[in-house]
């Protein structure tokens, strides 16, 4: 089959021929898509309030044009990490209903009765139960897509379907090159220039601490990560948490979705020195952001090992000491990795509203800095820390 | 086409096929396999001497037969790999005329005029240019097809190519795991066998540091390597040396190949000591050995920067510090490889005939442990070590 890009008008006929819905429905279809790459629709039967999402990937950058072309092999990479998420954790994915690689689509689950990870965290909405769920995700696919667990013949295999070469070069550019000098693709708020051509740019340390972390990304294929996994990628309400949007799937550093997820609760924690906002509620939501990151760690930490011992079938998992030597390797790459995420959020191209929600360049200039210069302390130190808590009670001591 | 095993009546008909020689030409034909996996054949025009090698995968093990099958694919990665060595150091692998993956053949360049390098050192045949050799093969074939210079996309679709699952997961059976415990597929001299048992397989240290370097091997991949670089895969002579049998190769460590070349000859230097043989000529071969080992390593180092300053394209190349953090990890990693690959060769399934040579077998015992010995304290003191000259007064300070 021929790719075609997908029109209201199109998509009827076609959820109706490959049976997601009945020949006589009535549907009401919407374009809901804000992310950068795809088009994505929600698709209802009038009568009975069923829904699904249409989500087609555009065989170019959606936000650039068509100048900025990218391969539409994306989808495949999504939809093929789904498909292996929903086996080991089949109640935090998106249920696939019908995959199309011919013509880039996936049609699965609406979520959208839940709210958007990053939008419901600018709005102080708390999620009990998200440290639960995430430190599930990660424990279970990061050991059971890994040596630890997988054959390593099968472990190839599955490393060699992800050569997702195209969205990893997006990484590789975007997180651990650009935002280190004066790089075109930068997306640098005015006020903050001066900060980094004076300071952040001439920071030589940090930048080869980057350069190790950047390294690491490029060659050592631990586990199948998601690849993508900031507060965007993430519908949560009080009671469920899904991950979405694979897109960016492949097999690499397990510690980059661990941090990822942290970097971006700290952009959050910080952003909040820039707000109007009552102090008393900043505190405690701020302290309710302590508290889910240092109960994600710890409880990812303890599920995988209760991973390890149950399912450690690699002869490595069974060699005295080798666990503790493993999870040390994670927590600093978790740090490293969180650090050069908060940095590329700050004055890379992709930015989070949290922080650029701020209308007043000053006040987010300061909070850009803020984050920086946090970046900095735990990725320089991040050999010094001795648990996820002595992270967070550094984080509690500023005085932002 | 499909797949049979040559005879001697139908290789003649083959080459002439395909254009090798005339169709009427005089040939002689002749079988020289000596490895565990192929069929090797020497191929001669009697008027012309124009010679060449034919070499063909069975599908089985040929040292066991067919009760443990092995997948003709291995000839694939063979061909592949020789085509871009020969492409990065043409002078130093064998010219390929033909291959048929078909038949799991590869038609190559007639080496038989220089020695396998291991007889050759079990000979104390000295190798002048053999340090240069080597320096440039590795600094060149590992510099070249690493991140340091290939474009990230071209370099993952390599990986991709070299999913050499089988063959890698002998390396991780043979080397990594079985010699650290008392493995069925071990080839134990009985009388080393009580040592084993009350002291080395005890040694959960060391097992710790081997199951790092396994992991290693599992994940990190830096560059295409040999795969299997030990001194059978190498063919000498004092003008020449030629790098052969790449059939193990995959995109790997970068630092197991540079070690397996410095495990095998600290091999045939500990070998000495139970051999009958003059000391004066032991200790002047046993100077040339250590020297070509600080040699070989020092110019490795030099001819691998030398690549990066002139070829690296990466911009991870050009940051401050990440070429001394690189060559650091890639001694330390170097001494570990060298260490697993002397103690597999003890008492692993594969052996060499520096030692096996010994055939009073408490003889032979005494030089096994010197080698498990010696093995052990460059694992245990890999960090501490601050150059390669420190490594190898370690061992001429031993009074073997």
């Amino acid at each position: 089959m021929k790719y075609y890009e997908m029109k209201e008008t199109k998509i009827e006929a076609y959820v109706k021929s490959v049976g997601i819905f009945s020949k006589d429905a009535q549907l009401a279809i919407k374009e809901v898509g804000d992310g950068n790459l795809n088009l994505v629709f929600i698709i209802k039967e009038k009568d009975t309030d069923k829904s699904v999402v249409l989500k087609q990937a555009l065989p170019y950058v959606r936000v650039v044009g068509e100048s900025w072309p990218l391969s539409i092999d994306r989808t495949k990479f999504e939809a093929n990490a789904l498909e292996i998420q929903s086996r080991i954790v089949p109640s935090l994915v998106p249920k696939i209903y019908h995959r199309n690689d011919d013509l880039a689509l996936i049609i699965m689950e609406d979520l959208s009765h839940l709210g958007l990870m990053r939008y419901e965290m600018i709005d102080m909405k708390k999620h009990p139960r998200f440290a639960e769920h995430i430190s599930t995700f990660l424990a279970d696919t990061l050991f059971y897509t890994s040596d630890l667990y997988m054959d390593s013949e099968e472990k190839k295999k599955m490393t060699a379907r992800f050569t997702n070469t195209e969205l990893c070069k997006i990484t590789e550019d975007l997180i651990f090159t650009d935002p280190y000098y004066d790089a075109e693709s930068n997306n640098i708020n005015p006020k903050l220039k001066p900060y980094l051509e004076e300071v952040f740019w001439k920071k030589e340390e940090l930048r080869l601490e980057a350069t190790k972390l950047k390294y690491k990304f490029l060659t050592e294929a631990q586990s199948l990560i998601h690849g993508d996994l900031h507060t965007g990628s993430i519908f949560t309400s009080e009671e469920e948490t899904k991950i979405f949007d694979p897109e960016f799937a492949f097999v690499g550093p397990s510690a980059f979705d661990v941090g990822k997820v942290i970097g971006n609760i700290l952009i959050n924690y910080i952003s909040w020195s820039g707000k109007e906002v009552i102090q008393e509620k900043v505190d405690d939501y701020r302290s309710y952001l302590l508290n889910t990151i240092n109960d994600y760690y710890n409880s990812f930490v303890e599920k995988f090992k209760v991973n390890w011992e149950k399912d450690g079938r690699a002869t490595i998992t069974k060699i005295e000491g080798y666990q503790s030597y493993y999870m040390e390797n994670m927590f600093r790459d978790t740090l490293g990795f969180a650090s050069t995420v908060m940095i590329r959020r700050v004055h890379g191209l992709a930015h989070n509203k949290d922080v650029d929600g701020i209308e007043d360049l000053e006040k987010r200039k300061e909070v850009q800095v803020q984050i920086l210069e946090l970046a900095e302390e735990i990725m320089m130190n991040r050999y010094k820390f001795n648990n996820i808590h002595e992270v967070t009670n550094l984080v509690k001591e500023k005085t932002w």
